[in-house]
């Protein structure tokens, strides 16, 4: 069924409807891919704007896709031919900021970087960080429940986030903007929305809490022989390092070699050909006149936790470092045509699941690699592999694996449209049940971006 | 309708269920009060009978109330002479204990101390605590979203769930017992459990995330003599202390004066008569040469922001401070009869609230007085007013004066039976209906914990 555009066109006013080729001109798929071939895009210019054409979409049975930077990775956002796409590109903007509390509420459509921008004039950090700052909006990251390097120390988007307003598929207005730490006055709804990927609803605006700004950041990179030396530095680094731990991220020697050895894109900081590369850092709030990370690390060399190790001299030292960890294109570029898995498993599987996952690519196709990198604190990895032809036998190789490990076939970035297949390796028959009566019982037309997360 | 209790007894054998006087011996209200007057108590000793006594229960439209510890303060374990009360008492211990990861899978049933005594062993914290710690369990503490001290640095119960395994109504188990930091596919089914106060089904285990156990300690108690020095010195400590502030805890003149001057329970370590007095405590995970704490405080004095201190140079002097903040009887028996409070409010608004409200207490009945305390730094402060003859109209005084400053009339407790007419007071007419469609989604029958947190 179909809404009628032109009572749409007369809701929203000129600016709130995008037809035609200005339709055809935006992407369909991740990394701006592709032509939407949606009806229309609407792009109401405030909350009440939003639920008066969300209720007559409802109304028509009209199906609707919400849009935010449009940055996501597993094919939220795609549209068919049936489907209106709802932009939040003109709802954005700060509307306050409580610098006392470290509290602010933002317009949904808002830019990470509008956030974090605002929030470091004013001594605040805004803790969740990501490549696409600049284009992905809060609204995207709260329906994706996004992460970022520094999870192990702040939690992902879910703990930034205090309060929510949304509008229901019907065009209600669910105002739940609460300010505080603590509110235990029935199911706390937001849960529900964050991660949610906007398939119960559009996040409007959102009530963020701020961390206090660090004051200095040490950065490190180390080698370790083996994986048990990985397991025990990071045991050491977050008890040790504490909450002044705020990134542990490791690179196998087959990620480092690629991104330096092989293709020369960066300096050799370490030598290349060793087994496991870690980046750690640390922020402090206090000026300290030593360096704490390096003390630490002193004595993990001492104990031969790890093997050798560089030391941030300057930020822009520490930038390098970052550089190679954060260089994801080298892989796609080099072992094109190339897979990026993003998956999560229990620390005490990761060798196990890393050395049996190498070893089945080789029997699967001896000429593809896997680079293996990510968040190893959070138990999240990346791997990428390629070059292959086979893309569907390449996924089930890596996530029927997983499953014996107990793992995620999605630690970040959701399930969308790409993932949906896979849903049921991680979920229970009963969970992925519940999760559908929810949906039907805030969606029962199914409206909201059909086609995602479940079939 | 009601389940035949001779199938029940059956199925869970004579350890298994308590009848008649059994049942009567056993309280209904909140400390302990009353008689149960429940058909019978279940106390399965297995997932899987918990499971088939559910099913049985659901066939026969029979209502059920989960128990935990029976130490929740807002009657959401009452029963009424229809229902079953479902004990989790012999589902109780450690099943595991990743001493690297710092992740423990508890039973529902365990107590919060025997979880708390099993990390500190292996140099870890599990960080909520609260005075109940002997008899409150890990499931009830789900199941109210618990808070406690140290929320302003670890947070709430929420915070330390990694995974669930849950009970539905009809006996379905749900296993999501997730051990990963990240694992975005589809809903986070047990965010809607963690706070529905056995609404929806029964929490039988956990997957916990521990912290490292700070090595060191420091605890000081300060006099601040106007509101906006208590606010300049919580913004200062989260800024500078940052995360090694592990509590914030704040006394108005008057719980101070009662508890110390008035009763004479406690040595007066700082003058009585003042305006505030605020208990810091801040934790470190390295040995440092000078008391952080201390240097912090330092500052404050010479700026004025508080203007007398003292640091406790003891773990004998730490618990002197801590027991003026924690006797939280001294009110209940020197104001009886007395009523305590667990609100929240944004932090900007609390000097304004509370004196209003102590004017409109005044207005009511000149005799009666409320002292003032709580976990400032969350936002969540406690009142104890007294002596009263009238709940209901100093609810509606405390409550009413609440909602103009967008507060919450219950920050950690719940809502159970005793808030229930006043949920709509903090939550709007949309979230309440939404809520409502969830739990029929998930409980058609209305058979999980009937007539707790709506109507
Ligand atoms: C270079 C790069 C680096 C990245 N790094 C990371 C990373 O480190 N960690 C990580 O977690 N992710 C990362 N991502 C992916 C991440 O998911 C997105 O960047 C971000 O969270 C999506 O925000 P967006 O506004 O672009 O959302 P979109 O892509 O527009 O949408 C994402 C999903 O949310 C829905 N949605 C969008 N807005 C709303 C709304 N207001 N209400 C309801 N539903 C909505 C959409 O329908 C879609 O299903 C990265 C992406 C890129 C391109
Ligand atoms: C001295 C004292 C100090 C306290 N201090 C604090 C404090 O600082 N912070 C704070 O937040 N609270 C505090 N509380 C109250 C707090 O709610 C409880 O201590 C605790 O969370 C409840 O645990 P319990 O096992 O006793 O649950 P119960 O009292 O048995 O039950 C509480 C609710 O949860 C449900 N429930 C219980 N177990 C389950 C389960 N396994 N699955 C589903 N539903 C279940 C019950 O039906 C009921 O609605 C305090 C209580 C006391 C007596």
């Amino acid at each position: 069924m179909s809404v009628n555009l032109e009572q749409l066109a007369q809701l929203l006013g000129p600016k709130g409807i995008l037809l035609d080729d200005d339709v055809k001109a935006r992407p369909n798929y991740a990394w701006g891919q592709g032509s939407c071939p949606a009806r229309a895009i609407i792009r109401p210019s405030s909350t009440e704007a939003l639920a008066d054409a969300m209720a007559m979409c409802y109304d028509a049975h009209q199906t609707m896709v919400p849009w935010g930077g449009l940055t996501g990775l597993v094919n939220g956002m795609t549209c068919s031919e049936q489907d209106i796409a709802i932009s939040l590109e003109r709802m954005n903007g700060i509307d306050s900021f409580d610098t006392d509390a470290g509290i602010m509420v933002v317009n949904a459509g808002t830019p990470l970087q509008v956030v974090q921008d605002a929030a470091r004039e004013q001594g605040w950090l805004f803790p969740v960080d990501l490549g696409a700052r600049g284009t992905a909006t809060i609204g995207g990251m709260i329906s994706t429940n996004a992460g970022g390097n520094s999870v192990i120390r702040y939690g992902m988007m879910r703990n930034q986030v205090l309060g929510i307003e949304a509008v229901l598929p019907d065009g209600r207005i669910i105002d739940a903007m609460n300010e505080m730490l603590k509110n235990n006055t029935g199911y706390d709804l937001k849960q529900l929305l964050i991660g949610a990927e906007g398939t119960l609803g559009i996040v409007t605006k959102a009530v963020l809490k701020l961390q206090p700004a660090p004051l200095r950041t040490f950065t490190a990179m180390v080698v370790c022989d083996n994986f048990d030396g990985v397991k025990t530095l990071l045991k050491s680094a977050s008890t040790q390092l504490a909450s002044s731990l705020t990134a542990f991220e490791a690179m196998w020697g087959n990620y480092y070699d690629l991104n330096v050895a092989e293709t020369g894109r960066h300096q050799a900081v370490l030598p290349p050909h060793q087994a496991f590369y870690i980046l750690l850092e640390s922020s402090h709030s206090q000026v300290t006149e030593t360096n704490p990370l390096e003390t630490f690390l002193e004595a993990q060399l001492e104990s031969a936790v790890i093997s050798d190790a560089v030391i941030a001299n300057s930020e822009q030292q520490a930038d390098q470092l970052w550089a190679i960890r954060d260089d994801v294109e080298a892989k796609m570029i080099f072992r094109s045509p190339a897979i990026s898995y993003d998956i999560s498993l229990p620390l005490r599987h990761m060798q196990a699941y890393t050395e049996q996952l190498e070893q089945a690519l080789a029997n699967f196709d001896p000429d593809v690699k896997c680079v293996t990198f990510g968040h190893l604190g959070d138990g999240n990895i990346h791997l990428g592999i390629g070059p292959l032809s086979d893309k569907k036998a390449v996924n089930d190789i890596v996530y029927n694996l997983l499953t014996q490990f107990k793992g995620s076939v999605s630690a970040e970035h959701g399930i969308g449209l790409d993932k949906k297949s896979y849903l049921n390796l991680c979920r229970t028959e009963a969970e992925i049940h519940v999760m559908k009566s929810i949906k039907t019982a805030i969606d029962p037309r199914g409206l909201m971006n059909p086609g995602k997360i479940f079939a």
